[in-house]
């Protein structure tokens, strides 16, 4: 959402809660993340449930397809891997590389699922509540649940 | 989104499409719901298909994990218990108690469900069409989908 | 999101991210649209993962049901015959009819899954990778992700 006050100057910005730890919703947050942050766009991605079990290390590059699509699993990913497609991890890496994206872990979450900070990847900037989410996502200019 | 001519004296205004019925997703919006309603924003939870189901009487402390996450529903439902997590339908009765929440239900999912007023939890507040909905979240800070 | 320059004479405008390929939220994607489309918003649909497979020809009036809810599938489908309930392709033809939609191809998708122009309806409009989407969502006043 535009800022009236000072809309001349800033940055656009992205707030996007990442709840699902599927292989093809990782991959559209992760091409959303990284196409903005390319455009210059502040991005913030809120990860939460299977979305933050995700950021355990190890897990994000052996996420699976959800359960309706699992028959497109293998053809999915040898594909991908034809294509040189960047793993997600890959992606998180390079969006990060380009200081416009920041990653929060969701608190509840974490107490929910006994996720503690040592187990995520250190790619994550924050662990926060909702409330810190929402307050960025009100005045950003796009706000998506992926 | 921000309204150009008020935009001083104006509560901020989150618009959620709940969609889901699965507990995962459904405790995802009314954390959200709940954490905005006690940030003081105005808070607008249009609830529609599988969301809409559980809001029938009974359902909403009664959903499934969904398929893809099937195995992880007993240790889930006991460590919330663990928790004193509070359940879906009491973080949505105390949501209601703050005064910035209104609930709709999706008029099109009843007539497809066969589902009545009076088989509905009394804490809806209107039944209505995505216009309605649209209307609302047009002038919004925050829109999301769950 | 508003655009400060020219509020005045602006119409609203809807981005909406079809990721989903269940008939559900292919439906929930639908009624938004040609509810947005009838309101005179102007739309904008762009269509990535199992929802761009859905606009290969024949494919969207063949939807699945979510694995977690495949068992409402029989009912759901006979109920929206007895209903007259209008098909998704239906739907996105009389959108399209309105003037208001544009729909878009995510090229990405195309390229993962083979999909080449020529098997998808003739009412895609337009091929875009995600910064496409982005800049038309950037000012955009309802932004969501089905």
């Amino acid at each position: 959402m535009l800022k009236v006050g000072n809309f001349m100057s800033e940055k656009k910005k992205l707030a996007l809660i990442v709840h699902s730890g599927t292989i093809d919703r990782l991959l559209c947050a992760f091409i959303l993340g990284s196409t903005a942050a390319a455009m210059d766009i502040e991005t913030h991605m809120y990860f939460t449930f299977w979305g933050l079990n995700s950021l355990k290390k190890g897990a994000l590059d052996n996420a699976p397809l959800p359960a309706t699509y699992k028959h497109y699993e293998v053809m999915l990913k040898k594909k991908l891997k034809e294509m040189k497609y960047p793993t997600p991890y890959e992606m998180l890496k390079r969006m990060k590389a380009s200081g416009n994206v920041t990653i929060y872990a969701c608190s509840p979450t974490m107490e929910m699922f006994g996720i503690t900070k040592e187990t995520l990847i250190p790619e994550v900037d924050k662990i926060a509540g909702a409330a810190v989410f929402l307050d960025v996502a009100s005045d950003a200019d796009i706000t998506l649940l992926v």
